[in-house]
């Protein structure tokens, strides 16, 4: 077995990065530490980066929104000589499973993403400073910032080299953005995608490739000065001092069952099948924002959205195996609608507004998570309010209705709030509801007249909220066949088809990377030319060049 | 060398379709020839189909615009009893290529597309009457219809069972029509597509898969009654005859270029590289709607729109490997704009409007073709209105500027006209100079001010409408270069490249159908649990079912 690959790390283990607070502005250094890989056989040189290093900038971001909210502008910059970065690397990518580099290429992409948010929702502005080479991955990294500032040093220069250089596409964001965030002409972007070596100078800011040029001897003062600027422009209006991101209690068993304080995954290895259960809220919500704030990562929101989001990432890289993730729950819906009712009262506090923006991330993780997602829907369970954004997420649900045999809990039900109609929008944009119900927006305005009723298995059924309604004597049969019929299918038919179920309706930058772009790029990790034997991804530092099969298909 | 797969037909060489017309009615039988395929190896049982039923269908739908304009509603059923059709053809698809399978998908995409235009653009409304088993692509054909009606009888169904039983997606539209043009709730259509055997009767209204259920005693009786209504709903309101689409003067030498009365097309076989050079109208433009009518299939702008649709066709099943396709032309622009004022102008006459759709259409098959497209714009090139569509589909454009030593022909020059103002939409919906300038709109006004206006090199380069301009000494030296860097690229990079770049901006059904879903079936078509010796789809037909691997990825 692989090694297990964990997602949580903290400030005083980062090897890659470095980051100073100064105020309203912090810098973050990309200093990728070149032994600290992930896996053996690859140094990490000119600044390029593995999974290793993605995981300690999806840290380095999320901290800086709870830790540090302070910071209303971030600069990003090389802590190295001569290279800002030079991507992904390719003699990791060129001896990875093409499973790895799928979910290596889909965790890079929802970091990316991190950065847009921090901006557009906390007024945490990005800004890329660019010295040095910065190419394929690198490039891709600067694009997810607000700005980009470009020394003119007559050799430092962005490029996206992956064409002709490794015979695959910049995937991670890297033509999405080109295109519909900087709005490069496009025969220009085809041009630009095809120099190995990039663009520098003016031309870079001609072709809208970078914001703004600025004279080498004078860079560090005009970065300096954008981002007091940005940081000005912050749209937020408080001064609020951080929380700590104390480490989660996790624990994982032999078997590889995690327990962490309210979430639990269980596995079943030889049916594929991962139960993952999370347990709502026993405590009473904070009664005050200086009650929340003493909670800090105590509080059962902000604990359980980081237990959810640990488990999720875990299982995509750690249990590939595992096809189907069962989500089950169990509590008191009504205290845990409680709970979000102080969270939506108080979403001018700034923890507050966080935690509900961290649920949307972690949501939206699920969304896009390669597995089928089943909720089960049983006696005693919790799907209020958040956790019901859980059903809503999954590819199917079944509900039981009416009292089970030798279960004294109460019915199972669906509890909706306000939290459902509006708080937790998808990579389309629209809420899971207004997905769901695309062709019978009606049902959405009875579905919000019934917020705050438990909804039993009937109910529930006939606003449409669930797929399935079995009783006692029907339930577990229906369950059985639904995971062994799912373990039957071919688990790459079953990605593509939820890939392209899941977000019907609009369009936004966000689904077009993770629907078009990195369908494409998956197509392409399979293509001899890229991945053969004499593949130039996989020829990639021999001195050879690659060998084509000239056939368009 | 493959036998040449010719994309020409009439409607004496049917041999999978039936035609009936009954004024305002027509009725179009699918009636395949078991017999009939493309290749060898299999036979298209069940009314399946292969490349050649689609050709057929194309060359319906197109006759039936211009040869039966008088037609307001098309009833499309079976002809054979029991089945209405049974999707593409399994072992077909099964021993076909990679390249063989993404191209077929592809075409038949745009097959289905045309009928959707048919109805918005010229009140051709298709209903989809389905008695019989409905599978695959067979139903992903009812659901390019505007209306479906099931019979009742107890065992029709529909069905979408490509990921049970083959490992593949229903990738001809079918996931991108159920969410996004029929709204099928995302949980119904996951359990709609893994059922192998469909969903019958009531519950197929009732998860929006078809419009209505008819008592199948009354079945004809109904169809005919849904026929007359959308007949009357027909916005068209003159009553027009057809015109014939003669035969197209084609000449196929043994080297393998082509040439017709205004289209050329030479390939460099050993350099991968297409010459197609468009010659501009001679005539003068018809005097009347009288006088076009009578000119009928020689009319310049229809015959050229005939020609290149049938030459792209061409090159795409036929010269896989020629990787860029090189657009010239040769020609008096103002006479060629005084061709294009002419149908203008006359928007309201049906001939002339059907001929400026089809123009739309070529040019959509254009920007979907899966090879590097460049423009080269010479002396004496006829870049003009129509013309210059071509040179914003273009991947990138090379124009001469100033006088060219021994060449006495007019300075290159582009003439934009009305028509690259709005006439001819792209898939996202926007025209090709929105989608090059969605980061500069300002541009697109410059553009327009300077209608009618010839724009030599340099003008045309200060208006960002081509992307290099070149002088006599350079051009020859800069498009050999560029002809040489595309040629050594991986060919599976460029496709994935340039599907991305050229489709900025919003996005619609089609835009998913061609980039999304096609995209992950291509990707699909590349796995081993589909395509592998134990794939699903190699395995089908032999009694044993696919043996996959279970990882996600």
């Amino acid at each position: 077995m692989a090694p297990r690959i964990d997602f949580q790390t903290d400030p005083s283990q980062l090897r890659h990065w470095r980051v100073e607070y100064a105020g309203e502005v912090a810098t973050l250094y990309m200093e990728v530490d070149e032994q600290g890989g992930l896996f053996d056989g690859y140094e990490l040189k000119l600044n390029s980066y593995d999974l290793s290093v993605d995981i300690e900038l999806a840290d380095v971001v999320q901290r800086m929104r709870f830790e540090h909210p302070q910071v209303r502008a971030v600069v990003l910059r090389s802590g190295k000589q001569r290279v800002f970065c030079a991507g992904a690397n390719i003699r990791m990518l060129g001896g990875a499973s093409h499973a790895h580099k799928v979910n290596f290429c889909k965790f890079t992409n929802e970091t990316r993403n991190t950065l847009e948010a921090a901006a557009a929702e906390s007024g945490q502005h990005y800004i890329c400073a660019v010295q040095g080479a910065c190419a394929g991955g690198g490039y891709e990294l600067a694009l997810a910032c607000e700005h980009i500032i470009l020394t003119d040093d007559g050799s430092s220069s962005v490029a996206l080299p992956e064409v002709p250089l490794l015979a695959v596409l910049p995937g991670t964001g890297g033509l999405t953005r080109i295109t519909d965030k900087r709005k490069v002409r496009r025969d220009l972007a085809d041009v630009f995608c095809c120099i190995e070596e990039g663009v520098k100078g003016r031309r870079a800011v001609d072709w809208r490739l970078v914001d703004e040029l600025a004279p080498n001897a004078r860079f560090d003062e005009i970065v300096s000065q954008r981002a007091r600027e940005f940081a000005a422009r912050s749209k937020r209006t408080e001064d609020p001092r951080g929380i700590q991101l104390t480490p989660l209690a996790r624990s994982i068993a032999d078997d590889g069952s995690l327990s962490y304080s309210c979430v639990t995954v269980a596995i079943e290895r030889d049916a594929g099948v991962v139960n993952l259960s999370i347990a709502g809220p026993r405590e009473e919500p904070p009664a005050c924002v200086e009650a929340l704030t003493a909670e800090a990562a105590d509080n059962w929101l902000l604990r359980c959205a980081r237990e959810l989001d640990d488990a999720i990432l875990h299982l995509r890289f750690n249990e590939p195996d595992a096809g189907v993730i069962v989500f089950r729950s169990s509590g008191d819906p009504e205290l845990l609608v409680a709970h979000e009712k102080f969270f939506l009262a108080n979403q001018a506090h700034w923890l507050a507004h966080e935690i509900v923006l961290y649920w949307k991330r972690v949501l939206k993780r699920i969304d896009l998570t390669s597995r089928s997602l089943v909720a089960f829907i049983e006696p005693g369970s919790c799907f209020a309010g958040t956790l019901a954004e859980i059903v809503f997420a999954a590819d199917r649900s079944y509900m039981c209705e009416g009292e089970f045999e030798g279960d004294d809990r109460p019915p199972a039900a669906i509890l909706l709030s306000d939290a459902n109609f509006g708080h937790y929008p998808m990579s389309n944009n629209l809420t899971r509801l207004q997905t769901r119900f695309l062709g019978t927006p009606e049902n959405i305005e009875q579905a919000k007249a019934k917020r705050d009723t438990r909804l039993e298995a009937a109910a529930a059924g006939a606003l449409g909220l669930v797929t399935y309604v079995y009783d006692d004597i029907d339930m577990e049969d229906e369950m059985r066949v639904f995971l062994e019929e799912r373990g039957s299918f071919s688990p790459d038919a079953l990605t593509a088809l939820e890939a392209n179920l899941r977000f019907a309706g609009p369009e936004t930058m966000e689904t077009r990377i993770f629907g078009r772009l990195s369908a494409w790029q998956n197509w392409i990790f399979q293509r001899p030319n890229a991945v053969g034997e004499q593949g130039a991804l996989k020829r990639y530092g021999s001195g050879q060049r690659g060998v084509f099969d000239k056939r368009r298909v």
